[in-house]
């Protein structure tokens, strides 16, 4: 079994968020690896991963990185392959508007498909649906969980009924 | 010949913005659609396109839209292809920033896979990474797209060496 | 007895917040309803919600959400009622911004009438307003309110009188 | 024939932007009408304009301003009729940032329907919808005015399949 | 002995903050009053503080909201007293943007002299200064002040040399 | 003939915002002064400026500066004058954000007057209003201007009632 | 020993932050010095130490303030030192935005080397990086400082391998 | 006479902002070298030059990016030299905040000297500054254009004295 969706982060401390990417490919069963990798820290690191990622069998990398979150991007600029990249509010980040705007804003020729803050696991939904455009096995998976998704939302709605009662509620 | 990849955008006076990734699909011969579809003023029409559009052989959607910019977000909602959403800098936003956060911030479960502002073209390059993570003929492409692009960079550079001639300039 | 006033949130995390309009709705006697419904996990529930509020007797509408908050504006794209947004400063929006832009700059053609950031009992009030254009017994209500509001601060504002007393303090 | 809507702005300079919701009503056959008030150069005549609106017939106040944007809610303070505001991008605001938050972020008690920056027109139609809560005419006129909106936005998007042709585009 | 400056707040609740400001006033024993009322929910009383001011012997007024704030400005517009205005970072504000802005931006002919967010005591060594303008008692405390608060921190900076001490640190 | 106020301005470049704070003294026939002096670029100039301030009989202290804007703060910690900040939004400037922040963000015991961005006209006002504490011919012509001010909107009000005609407008 | 790097801050509590700048250039055995000195409220202190530094021997100045945070720039306009800017997020700011404009926009002729908000540690290594421009033994320290950070990190990235397994990890 | 400063670009079309580092380098006379280097589109020539730029002499080197401005950050991580950033609001950037903090948020360990928005010729006034530390002749020449600075200054600011005369313009 070979990983075909990588997950990176900026600095091992962003973990707690990035893991929730690793829960939902694991609970999908998407085979996927996770590692830290620093743009500034391992620069060479970076680019050898990033530069046999493909040939390793990988698909779609997910990146994530706080304040002048610039990893994401240098992958990108490394690789064909797509890059999703999860903005995080780190603790040197103001309020993430720094990461979301390193990450999003992009030059001609090199996007990053960015997600919302600290919005980990919806990046690796996104990468399910990146690699159902040509596997039907993980397209059917992906509208599997979205059914899943939407009981559970029915079924949280529905006890919404027993709260908040009062005289003049009626519905 | 039927589309695989879909442009819908929010109005017809977001055409000059994202007309820029359907000559990027024609470029690099990638059967397309493009289409104006309104979230807010047809609905009924957005979701009829949204479920139908995996049978009709459409593998990714690029949806543009500004000021409070529901559009890919709500298509994001109605299926389970990949949604790469466009902020658009339109005359009622507000610099383009409640373009971005209308659409970068999706809920738990529905990403979308969101650009920079007015960035069609980098939906379109992003929208073949897409659609390369399980077609090798595309992958080529984008090789050879990242090596002109290259080329091109290249070119910019060395003819900036007879710009800017000062008596210092060394280099 | 039926709902006039249908009060809704795109999640049920939003409930501290909403529960704040029903609080008051109830306050002033006025028959309303409350439910949970996601602009973008249960969109065909949102569709069928809309568009037979008017024929249940719904009046107005209500509707908080968070981060990018489609929900108000989606409904307003469904009914001719009016739509009272609430922006809700949720745990993944980015201090409210997200929340508020997402709502408030709705396109031409389709309003969603905004409050402040997590300001239900405001959208409650509005609504009332709103009812009172048409019903002078919910106008009297609203006068008698707006009494009750000001004899209250009159009366805080009286008990500042016994504290913070310097000797400099002559008024 | 007595006014129904009051439209009110800052300053006389708004009057380009105001003149929008004017011309609504007018299509729509609402009487109404249309002052200037400022706020904090007229302050009694505000006084004396918002506590006999309801008496002269008024049912609902579209009010404009920009800058530090008191006119809004200053009158919601001072009558029990919904205020509608409208945030002004005029030369001395900051984008509109300071108009937006002026207007929408009303203390408890006293709300502000806001609506989009410069979203005049926006304005006259939220006010249809709340005279429409109690006036079944109007709620009429609505739902024809909201027909010819979707059918304006279907033939625009049609015509935009004579533009933007490609040898790859095939929808 | 009559008071000279005013001190008002939106509510109550804001008293902690502007507290700082009857303290200071208290130290260099200039008469004061100190109230709370709100621009939005007592606005004739506003009107008979605002227009009643000069002819009970208050040079300066001091005012302080958040959110929305209107009530420096409401209050500027009723008097040609000089108002301090200060921007409460209170629970219903948005990190003090929109009561920064509320106050700031007023329009031509009504201005505000605004201080920083929650920033009262200087509100208060700005109305000292104000009355100094005409006062020279008032000049002469000012001096006194400001040369003991240079004391403070010149000690406060000599304590700084026993702390943080390291082998290289030779200053 | 002294000068009771001084407007001073970071830069030569700011004339054109500034004069508007000269043409208001001048019609109200206060002796005045402007000059430029940059906190940057001749620091020990604007020490003796605003040491000296008081002796040579100035009484308030205009400022107007832009970007990283420290004139007025740095004039303000020199004297214990009053010193009015206006942000500029010059071309080095970021909308004006910038220059706001960096005059009213002061740290305790200096304020500074701020007000809105590019409002030296306002600040001239307020620099009356600092007089008029304790000159009361100052503060009639206070009222006078104010009165003049009030006229000259109610007229243009009044023009308004000729202009934007619709059959339906009654009012 | 005499201190080449001269650090300081412009209040006593601003020393938690600006500590990491004292504790890496201990690290890297460079003489410094470490001071608290106010723009704002001892201004002549601060002309004092400036225009002395080089004299002294400083080559390098590291200087901390928050909110209107003039101290860097003040001090660059008396020396032809470099002056490393940190913007703090101290009590009074609004989340850095505040300290960070005031001293990264200054006006041509005297940069700031602004670093991120709070980070008094960049700073130090900054100062060395500018003071090994003509400092080769400082600049072979920098090589094995930076070597043993890669260390470091390529440590804890490798920990990273033991923490977060699932069985569809296989990376 | 090799180059001494290297000035770099993310794009040619950056060339009207970074040219103003050039032309004072020329005129003081710093011999120096200019290029464009893209970190996303050349990466690898990116590293060979920021690895190799010690040894062929180079001592700081200033890096001017726009939009989501990675290029400052990717060399610093690559060199142990100092390097200057430039935000560029280029035709990508929303007004030059992404730019601003994408240079200016790096991680512990990377940092970059972050000037103003556009701000090339400050950035070639630090490098000078940073040269000086170790090289009296540049210290000098700072000294001398600096003192030239003040002059223009002094001399703009006399100018002034003959504009904007009026009746009460007695300074």
């Amino acid at each position: 079994m070979k990983p075909v969706v990588s997950i990176i982060m900026g600095s091992t401390s962003d973990l707690g968020v990035m893991e929730e990417a690793a829960k939902l490919l694991n609970e999908l069963e998407i085979p996927f690896e996770i590692n830290a990798l620093s743009a500034h820290r391992t620069p060479e690191k970076v680019a050898a991963f990033a530069s046999g990622a493909y040939d390793r069998g990988i698909r779609v990398i997910i990146a994530g990185a706080g304040g002048a979150a610039h990893l994401p991007g240098v992958i990108a600029s490394m690789t064909a392959l797509p890059v999703i990249g999860v903005p995080i509010n780190s603790s040197n980040s103001i309020d993430g508007w720094d990461s979301l705007l390193s990450i999003l804003q992009m030059p001609p020729g090199i996007p990053v498909a960015t997600v919302g803050v600290d919005a980990a696991r919806n990046a690796a939904i996104l990468a399910l649906q990146m690699l159902g455009t040509g596997d039907e096995a993980i397209y059917s998976k992906l509208i599997a969980f979205k059914e899943g998704l939407r009981k559970k939302i029915i079924q949280a709605n529905e006890e919404l009924s027993g709260k908040a009662r009062y005289p003049f509620r009626v519905g």
